[in-house]
Parts: structure tokens; sequence; C-alpha cells
């Protein structure tokens, strides 16, 4: 862009012409993206679909009989994994590259351009989303991880679970659920408050990047918790009925002690 | 404050003057506090004391036993009851006066903005500390309460405990830790990135009130969080061994099938 009366080249930092939002904030060395949205959807599926579909096999490999588990324990098994992989890879590359991010044409940056239509944020180094996004990276993907696999050896288990499994997904559903809470609502009081939006108000941008694509870590990790908080305490609840009314079998621990 | 060639009266809000960190910040009506620090320290005290009073007398009147009740058990009981006192009491105070908190003078207010000497954040409407607080008390309060009340229940368990008094002692200590941590690394990587602090450098303010005022959230969750898990696995265990040789206990449950 040149000027007649002005310098012939404006500093790259200092043109406007993205598309974030709030209209004005500095997103240093923005360069559009080259690849057409569809394709960068084919690919960001096609690895998804791959790294699930590996995950799968390599679950029955470890335990073959987890071809036969609950629906509900297959569907958690991804659902973890998914999780682990979207935190160490995307979220990952997002921490890694955060301050050239605007400026980058992988396919992950060109996805992180895309979705931060809705949340400019993710292209400015907001010190909350690189505290909560490090967080998740470093915590919950690797929580993630192992919950998947407490999932993959509790199949067989005579009470139909371990112990860790149900404590990891507890925890990390709290995790995902205080998460998405504080994303969504430091956004939103932001707006409240300040006045300012870091997301564009077109439907997509807000109902189906933003409040959408997050809504699952609302949905699943409300189940998740239910689910595993209805087990913890009918195992709880079984053991009562056990202490009070003491079976012979053997254990020290069993046999009527109370287990402190 | 007049100049000679200026205005005679410079708006209130304008004024330098407050001693909150980054220099430059504005904090919109500061009034200086009334109250000596010692005084305000004895109060704060007083009330903290009152308060846990009660609920222990309130504990033992729900349940005489809560009086033989092991340490472990009270100390987690005045701890879950001190944060939910803290959450409802003093950060509520903050979440309904957060505009107007630098210029009122009660016991509260006056010591918010002593802490804030540590993080100015809490005098200026932040939107992370606005969310994060918000769900602090409708979330983690009550929370705490109810974690506190099913202690006291637990107390004379066969098995020790109920298993809802270790669920939500799980998912209210991994909030509290996950809250700390996003509060000292907000705080810390604006610093790093932004170059910019919200916290005195004094001693006093960075260590005492900013790191060690809140570290008492990273190291009790760390040991609820063990303290449950353990319980619950031994609990789990319990129960394997139990499917595994099956007791004659009369329940559905317990004899042999397995738990789903």
């Amino acid at each position: 862009m040149a000027f007649a009366d002005g310098p012939a080249v404006v500093p790259r930092d200092l043109r406007p012409g993205h598309p974030y939002y709030p209209p004005g904030v500095i997103i240093p060395n923005y360069a559009p993206n080259t690849t057409p949205l569809w394709l960068l959807f084919v690919y960001f599926g096609s690895a998804i679909g791959a790294f699930l579909a590996a995950a799968f096999f390599a679950a029955r490999l470890i335990k073959p009989r987890f071809r036969s588990a609950f629906f509900s324990d297959k569907a958690l098994f991804v659902w973890f994994t998914l999780c682990g992989g979207l935190h160490w890879f995307f979220e990952g590359y997002f921490i890694k590259n955060h301050a050239t991010l605007a400026s980058l044409q992988s396919v992950r940056a060109q996805l992180w351009k895309e979705y931060s239509l809705s949340d400019s944020r993710y292209l400015t180094s907001d010190p909350f989303m690189l505290c909560v996004e490090g967080l998740t990276v470093l915590v919950h993907g690797n929580l993630c991880f192992l919950t998947a696999i407490t999932i993959v050896y509790s199949v067989g288990h005579p009470a139909g679970s371990s112990g860790l499994r149900h404590i990891l997904q507890l925890v990390v559903s709290t995790l995902h659920l205080f998460g998405v809470l504080l994303y969504y609502g430091t956004l939103l009081f932001e707006e409240s408050i300040h006045g300012t939006s870091h997301c564009r108000p077109e439907f997509l941008y807000r109902w189906v990047y933003f409040a959408g694509m997050n809504a699952p870590w609302v949905v699943v990790p409300v189940y998740a918790i239910y689910s595993s908080s209805r087990k913890i305490c009918r195992v709880f609840s079984t053991v009562n009925r056990i202490s009070i009314d003491p079976p012979d079998v053997g254990g020290p621990q069993t046999s009527g002690k109370k287990l402190q």
C-alpha cells in the first residue's frame, strides 16, 4: 500500500487489514491463510481419524478384551485419547509458536488463524490464554492419556474398573469443565465490563466456533463426572455393607475392620 | 493538587498517588485505608476464629462422635469450612463490590486494598479475576461447605467414610489447585511476556502476600487429593478382591457380580 504524500511503505506491523476483533487489535505480521478452509478441515479430520484408529489398535493389542468393553468405556477411551491428542499436538503447537502464529502457513497455524476469528487472544500472546493452554498441554494432556490407558487396563477387572481410572476421570473432567467455563467466562466478562470482544459477531464465529466447538468440553465432562461419581459411590456402599456384616474373605482390610 | 498554569482541580480519577503496580495503572476513586493494619488483622482473625468455632460446635451437635474423629478428618473439616467461609464472605464481597472497592472503608474492603498491593487486578475489575473469583464464590464455596458436611457425616461409617465425601474432596481440591496455579501463572506470564507486574516488588508483597498467602491452596489440596485417591483405590481393590472370591453377604452387587 502506498500513499501519495505519505511513506512509500507502511511497516507490515502497522498495516490494518486483518479480520480479527476487537477492531484495532494489534496482530503482528499477520499473513492470510493460503489453503482453502475445506482442505484444512480434511487434513485435520484425517489426522484425528488416523490418530484415533492407531490408539484403538494399540488398545486392542495391549488388552484384546477391549473389543468387548462396554460402549461407554470405549466412547470415553476415544474421548480422552482425542483430548490428549488435541492438548499435545494442537494446543502444544500454539504454546510453542504463539509469538509468530499469525505469520505461519502450516496446517495447524492456519487452523489456529481460522479459529482465532472467534477469539483473537490466540494471536496476541494473551497471558491468560498462554497460562491456561500451557497448563492444558502439560497437565490435562498427560492426564488424558493416563486416563485412556487406565480405561483399557480396567476392562476385565472384577469390579468393572480400577479406582485409579475413576480418580483420573474425575480429576481431568473437573479440569476440563472448569477450564471451559473460565474460557467462556473471561471472554464474556470482558465484553460485558470493558465492552470489547475478541470474537467476531457473525453467527459462524460466535455460535459455531466459540460456543459450539467448546461445548463438548462441557457436556462430556459432566457425563464423565456423573459416571465416575456413581461408580465410586456404589463401590463405597458395597464396602460399607460388607464392613457391617463382615464376610470371611481372608484379607485383613475386608474382614470387618474399618478401612482408614 | 493544584498547578500554577494548569487546572485548579485535577479530577480525582486522574490523580496519581496510589501505591499499586504497575505504575500508572488506573484505580478509580482510590482512598487510602483509615484503619491500622494490625487492627484489620485482629478483626479478620477474630471473625475467622468465631466462624470456625461455630462450625465445630455445629458439627458436634449434628454428630457427637465427631469429637473422636481422626485428626486428619478434623483438620480437613476445618480447612474446607475455612475455604467455604473465605469464598463466600471475603471473595463474595469482592465480586459484589469490585467496581467501587478502592474507595470503600469497610474492614473487608480495607483488607482487599492491603492485599491488592500484591495484585492490583483486584482493584481494576480485571475480567480474569472477576471470572475466576465469581466461579470460586458460586462453585468452590458451595462445594467446600458440602465437603465439610460430608466429612462430619462420614464419621462412624463402617468403611471410614462415604464415597461422596471423597468425590467432593477430590473435585474441590483439584479446582483449588488448578485455580491457584492459574492465579500465580497469569501474573507471572504477564510479567515475563509483557514486562508489566501487578505486584509491588517488595519482599512483603511479592513473597509474603502473593506467594505465601496463596501457598496453602497448593499444599493442602495436594494432600487432600493424595488422601482421597489412596482411600478410593483401597476401596476399589477391596471390592475387586471380594468379586474374585465372592463372599456370601446377601446383596446382589457384592456376590461376585461385576459392578457396572
